[in-house]
């Protein structure tokens, strides 16, 4: 039987962001696909070296749950709808957010970005760095882990063309 | 000719971002496509009983239009650009948007969300809700409607690898 | 060789959301790609006439880089990192963001939004506009530009089900 394709456009450089690209990138990797990730606009960010900054806003997300990831079951299970008019006046709302997603995460021992990163890349997931938005943001190469390539849309169209699926994430 | 299949990952759990899923299942399943949606990280509220509490967010989105579903027609063409300024600090602005997009949805006699969910579960679309975000989120099954089914990634992709449309919303 | 196909359904109506899929669509065609963009929802933005108006909102999205595209080098590579409480706050904030990123796009001699629309429609890529959102939002076929058509998603699926590649944007 003929390998399977993944393609991928990642375009989101959010904490809740990064997630989808490297989970199933690893996961289809791991069921014998071959993959290809195009990290283009904010998803750059997830090519960077310190992926330790990446940030969650609950702002203009009225969807997202926030809920503590400590103290009694009782206290865990309150959804805390903070309006906007607080989440947007008080300084330092969004590293709360962002800490009680990590935390969230670690409680459940659901692994990090940097592992997942990792995980693919050990599974050989190609990663390319689309060029044009990394002069555009004004990035350099030295920002960027090693092992990763440059290219444009075309070079993906070779892949995505096909693949059995392609996803803009 | 082979029942074509259309596979969608719906991560979206806002008011606006829920029509999409279900208004392209509902028609390609009419089309007599076989359709599954998986749902993981925020669209995991589109499974929730209740889904009167899906809300639209304008703050952050500049492309979304404001306007009045009442008055007269000079009225209702307006666009009320109000600025960030605003939106975030007067409380329930959301709400108020919210209640304009339903209210404009149901004058120009569009279905509901509840509705379009019904649709889609009669024709007999698959929804799977990711089992990993459930346990992220900490969310019960009985926070979720009947006859879904509980998954990962890896499930999905039999689906996804062997489908004509893949879309992640 | 068949002719590949490549599916779009703009969903997007922000200055950073415009891009993916004109650049997308104009790189597949002269790739010899049969392109088609579905536009609904905020993507309707798209097709109206003067998208001279398009916005860009660092809000709720704390992975866009803010870059001043002026001044000493130093200068240029600082990450103006805005506390969402002086953006929300501060009016006008977003019409800033959108010229900062305006001139840095001019500066890199990336095309505008404009241009690569006239690319997209000189190389026959066919645009469709979502009649029911085009209803919902209480647009007139005055407000768009010529050359399009206009249609549901049933109509988009005869051209998605047989397409290589289909992306939602």
């Amino acid at each position: 039987m003929k390998q399977k394709k993944l393609a991928i456009i990642a375009t989101q450089g959010t904490l809740d962001g990064a997630y989808p690209p490297f989970i199933l990138a690893s996961t289809a990797s791991a069921l014998g696909y071959d993959v290809q990730i195009f990290f283009t606009f904010y998803g750059l960010q997830l090519l960077r070296k310190d992926v330790g900054d990446l940030k969650v806003s609950p702002l203009g997300n009225p969807a997202m749950p926030m809920k503590m990831p400590f103290g009694p079951k009782w206290f865990r299970k309150i959804n805390w709808n903070i309006p906007n008019a607080i989440q947007a006046n008080v300084p330092g709302f969004e590293s709360l957010a962002t800490t009680l997603m990590k935390k969230t995460i670690k409680n459940k021992g659901v692994a990090s970005i940097l592992e997942l990163r990792d995980l693919c890349l050990e599974a050989e997931v190609k990663m390319i760095a689309c060029q044009m938005t990394v002069d555009l943001f004004g990035f350099e190469k030295s920002d960027f882990i090693d092992g990763i390539e440059y290219g444009g849309a075309a070079m993906f169209f070779d892949f995505a063309g096909e693949s059995d699926i392609c996803l803009y994430i």
